[in-house]
């Protein structure tokens, strides 16, 4: 992982450092978690976002346990993970991570009847853990390279996206931000346009930040500037990310998505999505199935606290959209290109790499 | 001009009475012109905005100061009305203002040889063009209010509009906002979707205060959630303004609105655009001609003073876009409806109107 110089978070051997993400983009500030206490209130109170890092944390909080308290019983290293759990409830990744580590210290209780040695056990799966998701990210940067290459054929490109899908999200590397990422470590990156992504500025915060951080040539615009960007030429391909993926391809994304891609397909600009086979959700048929959170109309009423529009004035939040697979040029997933959205095509590629895990 | 609860300019008989835009949506502060060199001062500040309130103020400036200063020689009247107009060189409706006065003025002083009762003459005309410009509004909101009808039949419409093109920006009642003022007037609005209008906030600051004012039920959005708005059928209708027309109908208007376009068409939700002939440039062949002004970065990377992306970040802040006339419904100017985009034809509805006056 030499190629980052964004490390949102580190397992030193002996504490869990996390980059905290409320203080971004002016204060780079480092909390050391040294107990599963610490790491319980990083979650809680959003030290740390994003899925995958939210679900290593879970891991990293039960290592600190184990290296604090000696001699534990299986019900007492329960009870910890049990609590981990609850500083984000709804967070999936926390509780698959924690689960797994749940089976592991099953096993090795009945194996050993001792807690001593877990912690290296888990340190190790925390480690392969964000290893795995680092490989996959690599493995999608790749394919997406390889794509603009047969497509394009340019020495370097001019890339364009929205949102923040970075180390700051996913951990090592990330999906679309981690194509540029990859991109730009082989020097096929002219510059990169970053979607302010209204109303949370994701965008201008979070992926200038990481841009800013690696040194990628880019520019902040605003939404509105997508079909001004296209129409003379600015940008070669988008790419986006992917919070649920339905088995005719359809994929819902942070709000903007959907709109963004109807430009670019008017503009014949490729537009794709870079997202693992974790995302696909096969029990949806279509996106017309994926509920979409409405969020409070605070968010785009008001900017860091500071009202912005009239008192009296209220406002639509629509978190995400859906984006017609029609409209995607490919999906990379860690297990190839997906340009064929029939759902058993879909299915194929997808449970050959979650049935190969 | 009973049915306007917002008055951004109001002359009483005796002074100039201006909202301060500069404080709204959170402060109604009106600013009371005594003298030209208030008015000078009202123009070179912004508290005053928009090109056909900038012109009127110019006309009420030369009130006031025929008022204030008595026997004075046509040359005194010329310099006050050049010193008037250099508050704002570049806004040409200013200068055509101004121009005008200046013009009866010449013939005033021809006939009478003194400016005694040329006040009354300008006050009066202060009073027609302020009215004109009303009743070409108005006439442009009966026109859109039609065809709405006429093309969707409905009993209430929900209405979509980008940027603030109300009473705030055009004098009495306005293009685009004019038309959701008039079909609220008759009972024929559901709710309006005000786009924000990144980065300067003109829909969530001053349309939004329109509506509030007039109490027309109204959400504001982002402008990426364009996508789900109109896939979800919230809207039935957009309205926008323009800042160019070119011979061929292509448009150019604030960032957002190609964009908006785009996706209007995407979902054949009729596009309009509602603007005076006035707007109309035939010296122009097409979108491809219209220079774009690129603003101040800044604009983007703060709000309200306050920095929003990391200091190493830039931005690209183009001010304008061009919207291709073949997305467009239809144009509604103050002579009628246009469709037909071909340039003989366009011209021929703008000929009529531009040398009728």
């Amino acid at each position: 992982m030499d190629q980052m110089k964004i490390t949102p978070m580190q397992w030193d051997g002996q504490f869990l450092i996390l980059i905290d993400q409320r203080k971004l983009p002016f204060e780079e500030l480092y909390v050391i978690n040294k107990s599963i206490d610490d790491v319980f209130i990083s979650i809680k109170e959003m030290v740390v976002r994003g899925a995958p890092l939210i679900g290593f944390s879970g891991i990293w909080g039960l290592v600190l346990y184990l290296k604090n308290v000696k001699n534990i019983s299986f019900e007492d290293f329960e009870r910890a993970a049990n609590y981990l759990n609850s500083a984000r409830p709804t967070a999936v990744n926390l509780g698959h991570e924690i689960g797994l580590c749940l089976k592991m210290a099953r096993t090795y209780f009945d194996e050993k009847g001792t807690s001593q040695g877990l912690d290296l056990i888990l340190e190790n799966f925390g480690h392969k853990q964000m290893k795995k998701i680092y490989n996959h990210n690599l493995l999608m940067a790749k394919l997406a390279l390889k794509e603009l290459d047969e497509r394009l054929g340019k020495k370097k490109y001019r890339l364009m996206t929205l949102c923040n899908t970075g180390a700051l999200a996913c951990g090592p590397m990330g999906t679309a931000l981690g194509v540029m990422t990859h991109a730009w470590n082989e020097g096929r990156v002219e510059k990169v346009f970053a979607s302010e992504t209204r109303p949370y500025l994701q965008g201008a915060r979070l992926t200038a930040f990481e841009l800013s951080k690696l040194s990628i040539p880019h520019d902040i615009v605003v939404e509105g500037a997508a079909s001004y960007l296209l129409r003379n030429k600015m940008v070669d391909a988008i790419f986006v990310g992917a919070d649920r993926i339905a088995s005719n391809g359809d994929t819902a994304n942070k709000i903007g998505t959907s709109t963004l891609s109807i430009v670019a397909n008017h503009y014949n600009v490729p537009f794709y999505v870079v997202a693992p086979t974790s995302s696909f959700d096969l029990n949806i048929l279509s996106g017309e199935e994926i509920d979409i959170e409405l969020r409070d109309p605070l968010e785009v009423l008001t900017l860091h606290g500071q009202r912005i529009a009239p008192y009296e004035s209220s406002a639509f939040n629509p978190s995400f959209d859906v984006t017609d697979s029609t409209h995607i040029t490919a999906i990379f997933c860690e297990n190839g290109k997906i340009t064929d959205y029939r759902p058993d095509q879909i299915k194929k590629v997808v449970y050959e790499t979650q049935s190969g895990h």
